[in-house]
C-alpha cells in the first residue's frame, strides 16, 4: 500500500536557534511531532476530538530517531516531507525528510501505536493496530 | 504615524499544550517572539542578515508583558494581530492580540529596543532609536 | 502576613540560549512556572496529587510580566527566589527574583488563581480563593 | 578504558509534561543535551569558555535516538546517568538511562562530534577527534 505524502513548509526562526545559530536540535523533534499529528488532521483524523468521542487516548511513541546531515540556520525555510513508512502489526513508522534549498538536511523516524482506553491495565492503556478506517484515508488510492 | 499591522494565523498543536490540555502559558511568549520577528522580515528587515552586514545586535527586551482572558486549546486555530504601539526614544512597544474564533483570548505586550555593537560598552551593546527607514517602511502609507 | 520565600538555583545550560548567547527569553517564563510549582511542592501541596484527590484543577494565569535589567548568559548559574507577595480575593500574585552573580537580573510576576472544577460552568471551572489550609502552610510561623 | 558516569536527578514538573500527563517527548533530548553539557562541565570543560579561548565551535549531532519503554509522569523524579559509550575516529557515542523509581524508563543516544573552526571548509568548521587530555578526563582512573 502506498501512502500519502504530507508536505509542510517551516520558516526557522530566532526561537528555534541556539547559540550556535542553527536549530537546536530537540527543536527538530517538536516539528516531527506536529508534523505527524497535521497528516493525520489533514485526513480528517483530530486527536482531540478523537480523544473526546471514542476510547482513543494518543499515539506514544516506541522509538524514535534522526540523521542530520547539514546544518539548518536561523532564516532557512525548509520543506518538510511526512509519511507512514511502514506498519507492522500493532505499530507504524512515520519518515520525515527535511529539505533545506534543494538539499537534504535531517530525517527523522517516529516508531508509534495508537493507544485506546484499558481500564483493565495497571498503565490504562493498551496498543491496538491503526484502525482499518484510518489507514484507509492515509493510503493512496489507486485508480481502478 | 499609524503603523501597519502583521497578521498570521497558528494552530495549536498538542505540541503546544499542557497537562491541563490548554495552551502551557511560555509558548506564548514563543509565538510573540516570532510574531515580532516576521512582523520586521514582512517589511524586508531579517535580522540574521542584519547582523552579518550592519552593526545590528537584536531587538533585546526591557519588559514584557500578557493577560490572559480565556484559554486556548488543543485544537483551536488562533488569528495573530502584531504591531507596532508606540515609539519611545530608544525604545518601541510591540503589542500581540490573539482571537480564538472572534474572541479576544489573550494580549502581549513587548519593550523591546534596537541593539548595535558598541566595543566601548562593558556589555558590548547599545540600544539606539529605531532607524528612520525601517519605521518609515513599517508605517502604513497615507495618500498623499 | 509574611510568606515564605522559595530559593532556587538554575544553571543556564546552551539548551536555555538563543543566538544571541543569552536565556531566550519565553525560558524564564518557563522557569517561573517551574518555581511556582516547586513552591507549592515545598509546603507539601502537589499539583499532580490534589488533581487526583481533590476538586483543584490547577493555578491558571491571568496576567503574567517580567522586567529585565541584564542579560542572563550560557555558563551562569542564577538564583531564583519565589514568593506569594500579595493574595486578594480570588487571585495572587507570586513574584520571581533572578539574581546573578550578586546582581538583580531580572523580576517575574504571574497574578494567577486556585481553580475548581464547576460542571456548572460553560468552561468547567472556577477561581475559588487559595484555600486557608494552603496559606497558612505558605506564610511564616510567627513565634507566639 | 572505562569512562566516568555522570548522575543528575530530574523532577518532572508540570513544564515538562503534554496534554497526555507524560513528559512531551522532544524534552527529553533536551535533558540529554543538558546532561553531555554538564558531564563536560563535570570534568571542567566548559563550552562557554572553550568556545571564547580555544578554537572549539560546538559538539554538533550527528545522530540521535531513543527507546521509550515506560512513561514517565508529571510528578515523577527521575535518575539520569549519561557517559560516553564508544569513542570512533572523529565521533564520538554518549548514552543516557533514564529510571524511574528503579525502574528503566528510556533510553538515549548522541553521536557528536568536537568541532573546531576551519575558515577554510565552505561550512566554516571541521570534525577532529575528542582531544586526548579531554578523553583522560573523562576517563576513571585505574589504580596503578
Amino acid at each position: 500500500m502506498k501512502m500519502k505524502v504530507f508536505k509542510s513548509t517551516r520558516h526557522i526562526n530566532f526561537a528555534d536557534c541556539d547559540p550556535a545559530q542553527i536549530v537546536f536540535y530537540p527543536r527538530f523533534f517538536e516539528m516531527f511531532d506536529r508534523c505527524t499529528e497535521n497528516m493525520f488532521r489533514d485526513v480528517g483524523f483530530y486527536w482531540e476530538v478523537a480523544q473526546a468521542t471514542t476510547n482513543y487516548v494518543g499515539m506514544p511513541l516506541i522509538e524514535v530517531s534522526a540523521k542530520f546531515h547539514r546544518p539548518v540556520r536561523f532564516g532557512d525555510t525548509v520543506e518538510i516531507e511526512t509519511w507512514i513508512e511502514e506498519i507492522k502489526g500493532k505499530v507504524y513508522v512515520v519518515l520525515h525528510k527535511i529539505v533545506n534549498k534543494g538539499v537534504l538536511s535531517l530525517e527523522g523516524r517516529e516508531v508509534r501505536c495508537y493507544a485506546v482506553k484499558a481500564p483493565e491495565h495497571a498503565s490504562g492503556i493498551r496498543a491496538i493496530p491503526l484502525p482499518a478506517d484510518l489507514v484507509d484515508r492515509l493510503a493512496v488510492k489507486e485508480p481502478a
